[in-house]
């Protein structure tokens, strides 16, 4: 894993923007199938900003099926959103699947600082060494107590990226922060998880790891920029955000995505 | 089951017409209540896409209720969307009640093509002989290789409506094209599972299958031309497609429905 | 539980006023988590429901999971829209973790009149004596046939919700009758349930348990008369309602409710 850009120039905040303007016209074109495993509050939101941003998305979690669908898809989404016994079953054979056929997969720990049953199979899951971790703060100090998301990253081998008012995202060593996003984005469930489903269309159609994952980072926050524009509330917020994420162009990615490059000692 | 119009002229547009006008009407003042067995990324929208037509959605998968629910609803979808197996026998238990009860009932056979498993089990389902079959064609050729839905349709005795860019719908003998609908339709997830729920409603008011199927379809394709012409992505679309269908006048169905009728050559 | 305002003053509809928007102040202050047990259909809506007038859902139902997550939330919301087999021990569980932490907690009896098993199950968690009991007058009468709303409140020493054109609350003594509504709140999926949830809400910020409930069925009224103006059917109702949530005012509030004091005649 590689985190210079793929033509190999240094890291810097246009190579994030041209790597979302380049995955935004990949995923539009070649239209990335996404298996998600995720709960049911997230499932619809989740399809639909899959389709809004030009992917494909599919959820079983039937024991008989994940394999087929989770290995013939172009990249692999784990949500942690509740901890249903019989999930545990078809996650590692989802991963197995995903992992076996070269697909990047993601893990989103969703609420493991509520739950110690979650975080300690959400840290057997990490060990698996998942293409990208994306969570909050406080998910990454239950997944990894002590040890912050650049050691982790490093020990693992991923990529982690740190949601809040600002973004995160590290290898490790370097890393990108990304400050687009509205305060409306909090308000609405699943987005989080929708958020999580549409990094992993970034990871599948082939920048690095952390440069895709900043340059999908950038794209949800300037889509949430964009909707809270129109916006009345909450309600019309979550449309407007399906919307935005169709909408979306290359130039406007140029003008409002806010990225800074990592220093090592920024990105611990 | 017969494929003329209820006051026994011969198949025309017009007939699609007014079974769409009259359907329409009675589902309003009747209020079916159709059971859903669909899996949960759909669940929501289908249940509002069935409140904005009229009708009244359950959903229950308890196999201690399913019985009673599915026997006492007008009409039943099974649609496949996932193969959960505790769903396996709640779906047989279903349709013995549905049939028994001489309820119409329908089979969505999503993403068939994409499991071998599902498919399987399909098949199975559909050798009880729904009232209709509803799919995209490669759904078809996977529930049915080789077959044909003019073939698949006259085999089991049933109406088979084959989605896409035109819908197709036959009894295998004769059918119809209704070539309503806006490409927006395939960026909303559900979408398709809310569009047989509705289809059922249609079939649980009174008109011959082949034509009930034909009017529904025109029904829906017309609501998505109505809701892309105020909406600004797919977010605002799938909104404006349930105001549409609350909306949907016999005047607008009477003005905008594109209907033709199928010879035995062009419905194979 | 005591009928009279924190105050000790006589019941009156402003003391339902002080309450909504003293309640309405405290959510979106202390942003109290609620647990929801509810049936996949209903969770995003209830979730985003929640999140618009300012809590903070919470939705596992795995069985590792629901002590923790059920004791240690400010609310619980026990909505029986499905009765699968697993889920109740799960609500089992839950009950005795937020009764156990002096939570309040709500049962909503969806459906319990068209199906027997549920309405067994429904009396069980009655017997248990919920904070509020909200359903509407069949899901009472399969509830506690032949009995009332009011000999049910004052058996159990509960509250009960009955909501319909005009919603009333009682504790089997006293009561209030909340006229504020609209009729296309009954043309979304979830409203009720999401109701539930935003009810269960109130009761976690502290007002006695009949004050809170009637205070809580007037916002949600309320909020829907506001919906209504801005709506154009169903679809974009259900979005605006979200909005009107985030938006109310304790002005409005003033202005809009409509509330009456009912006597213990109006109230059986």
């Amino acid at each position: 894993m590689d985190a210079l850009s793929p033509s190999g120039e240094a890291l810097s905040p246009h190579t994030v923007v041209a790597a979302a303007q380049a995955g935004l016209a990949a995923i539009r074109a070649r239209r990335p199938r996404i298996h998600c495993i995720t709960n049911s509050v997230a499932q619809a939101y989740t399809a639909n900003a899959l389709l809004a941003i030009g992917a494909i998305p599919s959820m079983t979690t039937s024991p008989d099926e994940i394999a087929a669908f989770a290995g013939s898809a172009d990249g692999l989404l784990v949500n942690l959103g509740t901890l249903e016994p019989e999930l545990r079953a078809v996650i590692a054979t989802a991963i197995d699947a995903a992992a076996g056929a070269g697909r990047p997969w993601l893990l989103d720990p969703v609420f493991v600082d509520r739950s110690p049953p979650r975080a300690a199979f959400a840290r057997e899951i990490a060990a698996r060494r998942p293409t990208v971790i994306r969570a909050n703060a406080a998910e990454i100090g239950a997944l990894a107590p002590g040890e912050g998301p650049a050691a982790l990253a490093a020990r693992l081998g991923t990529v982690v990226a740190v949601t809040g008012e600002a973004d995160r995202v590290t290898d490790g060593a370097k890393g990108f922060a990304i400050a687009n996003g509205h305060p409306l984005m909090a308000r609405v469930t699943a987005m989080g998880c929708a958020g999580a489903a549409i990094t992993t269309a970034f990871l599948s159609v082939g920048a690095p790891p952390m440069v895709a994952t900043a340059a999908a980072l950038a794209v949800l926050g300037l889509a949430g920029e964009v909707a809270a524009r129109t916006a009345s509330g909450p309600g019309s917020f979550a449309i407007a955000y399906l919307d935005a994420l169709d909408a979306l162009t290359p130039d406007a990615l140029a003008d409002g995505a806010r990225i800074k490059v990592l220093t090592p000692g920024d990105a611990s």
